[in-house]
């Protein structure tokens, strides 16, 4: 028997089975730090431990991007090592906060398969779930994944696709226990711009460029344990199509956040991740761009205090957002669009403030 | 009203304005670790809790110029977008130490005002100032830098130019609570060489030579939350006068103290800024050599155990130092070098030697 | 006297000379998070308190060949400096487990002198041990390098070669105070092989490979206060025979272990350095692969619940491993290989499991 992991196949997938994802990991200051200088946020919760516990969290928690890597990296070696390509993300959910000591472990649900036509390939739906050391969830979400059959004679499965949600609803949206924004400080989060102040169908262009480094997107990867071959392997790449390393769609997702800041500082908090798409490729040189539109206003349950933007976060490649590239007549990205991203993020009202 | 920072321009700026910056920063070892990998320093007082509580410090102060890149990342959302050059700094002085876990927040006051002649432009002087979560005082310095105005036909306002010392005197220089040299063990350190062993006019050749990467210098800005584009954006300054990214020039002053360790290993403390001084631009490829004259020797009030060395320190860009390249004959700046530093640090004596 | 530090040359070294290296090392989170982002390493007892503290820790153990860079670290301006080569290691037992928080010294005694029959450089062997706070000892090794004559007129001096060990015997291993493997779980481990799974002669492809780029060699390399010039300086090394920079040999040590993973996963700890030969250079941009073969099993004194192996690992750059690239039949390296590692590894056994 073989003693490494060549991955599992579509037939070796099966409908409810739980696969548990090895290697748990402890969060530290430093994978904080490590984030923040390759990400560059400035969102102050996530930067100062009083700007935190003066908004009512214990610690300052960590990136919400973060932590949704963390968890994810852990999925790769059983879900998709054998991927043809990532096809989508629904139904996310942010629940505890993350903070710095917590010990992350991550475990997927197939709740869906189905073989395509070519008898070569097949989607496997998993919903995976990241708590932390006291069982707690911190995100969980459902993913699919075009997966390679090993073996093309195997009997089809039964097909199953999950019914998903294409927006998590207002009512299911986590705000961590005990926040307050009565002590909000907009001089020190850097806008004035609060969620009174946001309209559905606002466009926001972000402005500033970041561009990407082999180093970069190698070192944000591997320290979420990552393993997905195409973001590291040159030698490899350098036969593929492309002839280069990939950069995994996450570090695209992790720079949109933070270039978000510039238009949107006070969205404090990620709650959900309602759908994403990695429109194009991207590679180590390529200068991302990014901006957002507001899809939606939500008030919460007995909230008054704060509210919910659900966004649209587009990321873009080597043009600026001026023009808001997004799709053409037919629906089709624009090749220079890299991420389309639908998110839902909590944001203080002015009533909240005194 | 746009939501996102366009910066300051020249007429945004009045006398005795004071800006609040954004994002308070909580340091961490992970801040300290990333610096260390980014610059790789060997000053013991920054690398080992026995050495730093043995020279009577609470815990590990962080290296002194990152306490300084973290001030001072805050003030270029507000001061320097829009800036076209960096002119000079002046009057820098290091207060209370910051060791992990200190939170830092910046302020500015706005002390000078000068139009230029073309209308275009203008020189603003700040002097902006660093504290911990306890209101201290970590560093402050005087900061001038030509921006755009955005309006010419606005009115000119008063010149006002600020009065600035050409060196922080002795008596301003603020050593550490607590600090002895009883237990200062050279051999730890690094270097026999104290206070005593060096001579004004003294030329130090630190000899090695550090090459800097792209990611390198891109990870270590955004760690300070500076938002120069100039630093990150491969698409916008492709089409600019270099054809590439600027490295910040902190980046530059970080480099060439790590280096002057080999030679100065018992400069343990910088105090002061005195001047400074971006000779030449800096890109990802070019390989790091300083040198360093001693320009004064000062004695502290009231102890004998500790003076202060007021250095220049001169970074060059591909071309070893042997020779002390500087300066010539017009008093025009050799095109290898790329940073004129003067700045003071604390050195044990022998006297205070058991 | 120069203030700069010219490294010692061969005939600045005598037998049983004691050298206390610079810059003790206080241990942190920041460390281990840069590690991991730098190697990508996924054993379970170096990411997860949890895991550890099952596994019988105090605290998450840092990964040991972190804890043998810092430790080697500090011998280079001492020891290295001038060296032509570095020859080899041998006799590498690791003491007490590295956590975050203990600050490491290095000392190192000269146990050899060889001077070359053609009078220009010499072989100096020294025993170089790293010890924590409280003086325990964490990894002790042998290391020979050839060094550089300042002044070739100098007398020979005695030769005295010391008398190695080809493998730390079993009785000399240290297992970490309070190990218990009644709770280790395989499935988060990884892997579902323990000690009694693997064979003598057993050959392991682990599969994946890693491409280094120049920034993250660079970051390790510092993290370390590793001061070889010639990893850093890219404006010497374009002088120099390969006319760039050469990757710190012990970066393909952590790589090849990272890489190890895959099919050794349950492999929690090395204890043991018996040889390493850097058989060909590395540079930025080569893609790392690793094998491994198990040389010996070895059963513990007073523990049937662990057991060790003994590995060759060997690392291959721009090369799949299918096919175990070694030696030819004069016993030359393959020109892909670079790294032939010679350790031992504590593994769980069947029967500490309950």
């Amino acid at each position: 028997m073989t003693k490494t992991n060549p991955g599992n196949f579509f037939e070796d997938f099966h409908q409810d089975q739980e696969i548990i994802h090895a290697t748990p990991r402890t969060v530290t200051h430093g994978d904080v730090a490590t984030y923040l200088s390759l990400f560059g946020s400035r969102f102050p919760v996530h930067s100062s431990r009083v700007f935190a516990q003066d908004l009512g969290y214990d610690e300052m928690p960590i990136d919400d991007m973060l932590a949704f890597h963390l968890v994810f990296g852990k999925t790769v070696p059983d879900i998709s090592l054998n991927a043809v390509a990532n096809l989508g993300y629904a139904d996310g959910r942010f629940g505890v906060s993350v903070q710095v000591g917590d010990t992350l472990t991550t475990v997927s649900r197939v709740i869906g398969l189905k073989e395509n036509s070519n008898g070569q390939t097949g989607v496997v739906y998993v919903r995976s779930t990241g708590r932390n050391q006291r069982g707690e969830m911190v995100v969980e979400y459902a993913r699919w994944v075009m997966v390679r059959k090993r073996d093309q004679t195997r009997p089809t499965p039964p097909t199953v696709v999950p019914n998903l949600p294409k927006v998590v609803a207002a009512s299911e949206l986590s705000v961590p226990a005990g926040i307050t924004v009565a002590k909000y400080n907009t001089a020190l989060a850097g806008s004035p711009h609060l969620w009174d102040d946001y309209q559905v169908g606002e466009k926001i262009d972000h402005v500033d460029g970041m561009t990407i480094e082999e180093a970069e997107h190698q070192m944000a990867t591997r320290l979420y344990q990552n393993t997905a071959k195409v973001h590291f392997n040159l030698h490899q790449q350098s036969k593929d199509r492309f002839g280069k390393r990939l950069i995994y769609g996450g570090h695209v997702i992790s720079l949109a956040r933070a270039l978000s800041f510039n238009g949107l500082a006070n969205a404090f908090r990620v709650v959900a991740i309602n759908g994403g798409s990695h429109a194009n490729p991207t590679f180590a040189g390529c200068t991302i761009y990014a901006w957002s539109e507001v899809l939606e206003k939500m008030t919460l349950p007995n909230r008054s205090d704060i509210g919910a933007l659900r966004l649209r976060t587009v990321a873009v490649k080597d043009m600026t957002c001026e023009a808001f590239p997004y799709k053409d007549a037919e629906g089709k990205y624009d090749p220079q669009v890299v991420l389309d991203f639908d998110y839902t993020v909590l944001v203080p009202r002015q009533i909240g403030k005194a």
